[in-house]
């Protein structure tokens, strides 16, 4: 016997049941973005490297990417992220869109990292973006998108939390520690990877990069200052208006939130569960400049993305994944024997033509094994149309559940099906 | 200046007005796929080449297909079709999944070809399949599914056709010709190049591959024979059936139907536009057995693949493509000045929450600037709230198209909306 030849590691299959989960991921998304008037786009998913080159962190380019030549020779990445393509096709049509300008969108990404829990190779991901508006205020409104999806899915402040900070504010509080412009982002780099290596380790890695004792105790201390906000005019603002919209209780202040990627200048902001296990729900920020590396116009905004894996995790974790219908139908006709298939065939297409989905058995057979495979696969009613039925235009309705049956004229099959379905709550 | 990053040669960026169309085809592919009690999935986007090698055509593995190392070193795909993984999948539970099995999904692909009209590089498709069904009525679900398809989508029979043939019959009227098993899978190839080459060259090329000119007229013969079908109880019992649903009008028989993929066993079909213009919208056919080459017990079936670009072509082409409103919410909330404007944002997302899409400008500005905003993105309500009316609880709605404008209290804001908004047909 052959082997089954195995999927590519990192990747999924989904079965109906799981696609069932990204299905409805997918339209929770869809009416969070569009309840705040954001507009659904895409890009290619393949893109060229340089664009990438300019825009990401290097890590993400040279290690994280899958990367490789087409039969033309050309260099083409699988896209690890959204916001270098937002920045091509806003800037190739910068002088026609109207700003601010509110894009959302959902699909797949590929890096190439080690498969563990809340990180696939391939993974989805929810990108929003509001462009064209250089202010924390847009920030806020951000923010704001995260806390009505959390809202809608059921995650209270209790189980999740939004982590912001304020780039600017640190960068200016690095100065202050006589850290030098081009030390600056080896120090944002060394803050965030604090969490992830022991505190000796990462106070020697500190030394290492050229700080001095008295530079690491200052960063130490800042990382701890709950109150360093204060100092901050964009997040007093982002509190104020959070605040005036009752949302305040979802986000908290952490010196220690940076963000990995180039791009972002301003407010940063990552949403952990509590627990604080893998990877952050979702992660975004202010960028000073969207378009200045593929040749637009300066235009600020303010993004974040969710990967499907991360938040599935936590919301299986606090029970806010509904169960899914896995029933394909909730009619299925039977077949009573070859003669009177074709007619067993139109009598469904009547049904599904008036606005039922019904499934029909694709052949001739005992009616208890098409009775039993409706069963199996959670198909509570069936139709039953044998020879002296359908010479007087009329069917029965077997309901399986409840092992009742009556015949009532085709004619009136419909309106009987959609009585029982609306009784059942199941239309 | 520096030169905008340029796109990759044959994909699609989806401006909101593309997705707008994509979006729209894949909700009318959920709604019929769900009517006749189909149930989603989804393969990963990468796959090994073994699993292509084994099952697609040479053409699609050898010269079609992006192919590349990833950095373990293993050969990976950018998967070119669903069928393949869908066998996979299947064989990898067989022994759990409920047969008849039907799934369908909608996903995009990849193939290396010249872009032009009607194919580009990335590309979004339809799959459909009916698996454990080795019948001709199978095949006639499917048939009928294309056309419930065309039906919703108002192409009638005028302007599509469903062109089918049967390679078993083929198959039989070749060895009739004294044909070798050796040869026909070339005299299949060959079928299905005529229409793509001038018919001398077509000839010689026959002659060449080694039939004799006997064989060649034999050849010729049947594939203009019309009556050809009667041969074959499949072709006679699908017309039935489809003669029995009132679907007969859209389907005609056409020898010269061979399909390229090398799986295929029995019934096949295409579906042209009349004018024939480019590639067919769509095509598919019978497969006796899907999980042989990965492992898996004998399995039959019927799928149907449809691209998104030939598809689209064809809908604009017959005036099938709705018009898209590309308005991101029918409400705008303005903001009269920093000091209100997080209760502006507070009233947005009470109108949220009580299931208006509604944006918000995201800074204070001139209310003349904010209402040229709203109308150029097609938002027709914008609701103004100064300190004056903030102060004693209520809001004023203006009406961008008839210019009349009212002030209500604010709890009665969405109630005002909403009758606005179904008085104007924009619910």
């Amino acid at each position: 016997m052959k082997t089954t030849i195995q999927s590519v590691k990192g990747t999924r299959d989904f079965y109906p049941e799981e696609m069932g989960v990204r299905s409805w991921l997918y339209e929770v998304i869809k009416e969070v973005s569009s309840q705040f008037g954001y507009q659904e786009y895409d890009g290619p998913f393949l893109e060229k490297i340089d664009l990438y080159a300019a825009k990401s962190g290097e890590e993400l380019v040279k290690e994280q990417s899958f990367v490789f030549q087409d039969r033309s020779g050309e260099d083409i990445t699988l896209r690890p992220e959204l916001t270098p393509t937002l920045a091509r096709m806003v800037a190739q049509r910068q002088n026609q869109l109207v700003f601010p300008l509110r894009w959302w969108s959902f699909g797949p990404f590929w890096r190439y990292e080690r498969p563990q829990k809340g990180r696939t190779r391939e993974f989805f991901q929810w990108n929003i973006d509001l462009i064209g508006e250089d202010s924390p205020e847009a920030d806020a409104e951000l923010v704001s998108v995260c806390i009505y999806f959390f809202q809608k899915v059921g995650l209270t402040p209790d189980q999740v939390t939004i982590l912001v900070n304020d780039r600017k504010l640190m960068d200016s509080e690095l100065t202050r520690l006589d850290i030098t412009p081009d030390l600056k982002r080896t120090v944002f780099r060394l803050i965030d990877r604090k969490e992830k290596m022991p505190i000796q380790d990462w106070r020697q890695y500190g030394l290492d990069s050229g700080l001095s004792e008295t530079q690491m105790q200052g960063i130490e201390a800042l990382l701890v200052d709950q109150d360093l906000w204060k100092k901050s005019p964009d997040l007093t603002r982002l509190f104020e208006i959070l605040e005036a919209m009752n949302l305040r209780q979802y986000v908290r202040f952490d010196p220690q939130i940076i963000r990995g990627l180039e791009y972002y200048t301003g407010i940063v902001f990552e949403a952990k569960d509590q627990g604080r296990e893998g990877r952050s729900i979702l992660g975004g920020g202010h960028y000073g400049n969207l378009v200045a590396d593929v040749g637009g116009d300066p235009l600020a905004g303010v993004g974040f993305a969710m990967g499907d894996v991360m938040a599935g995790i936590v919301l299986e974790k606090y029970g806010c994944m509904p169960k899914f219908e896995i029933s394909p139908a909730p009619v299925m006709v039977t077949v009573f024997d070859d003669a009177l298939l074709p007619k067993s065939f139109a009598l469904a297409n009547s049904l599904r033509l008036q606005g039922l989905r019904a499934a029909v058995y694709p052949s001739a057979g005992k009616l208890q094994k098409q009775f039993k495979y409706a069963d199996r696969m959670g198909i509570r009613y069936v139709v039953v149309m044998g020879p002296d039925e359908e010479e007087v235009g009329k069917a029965t309705i077997k309901d399986l559940a409840s092992r009742e049956q009556f015949t009532v004229a085709q004619a009136e099959l419909v309106l009987e099906l959609k009585k029982l379905l609306a009784n059942a709550g199941a239309v």
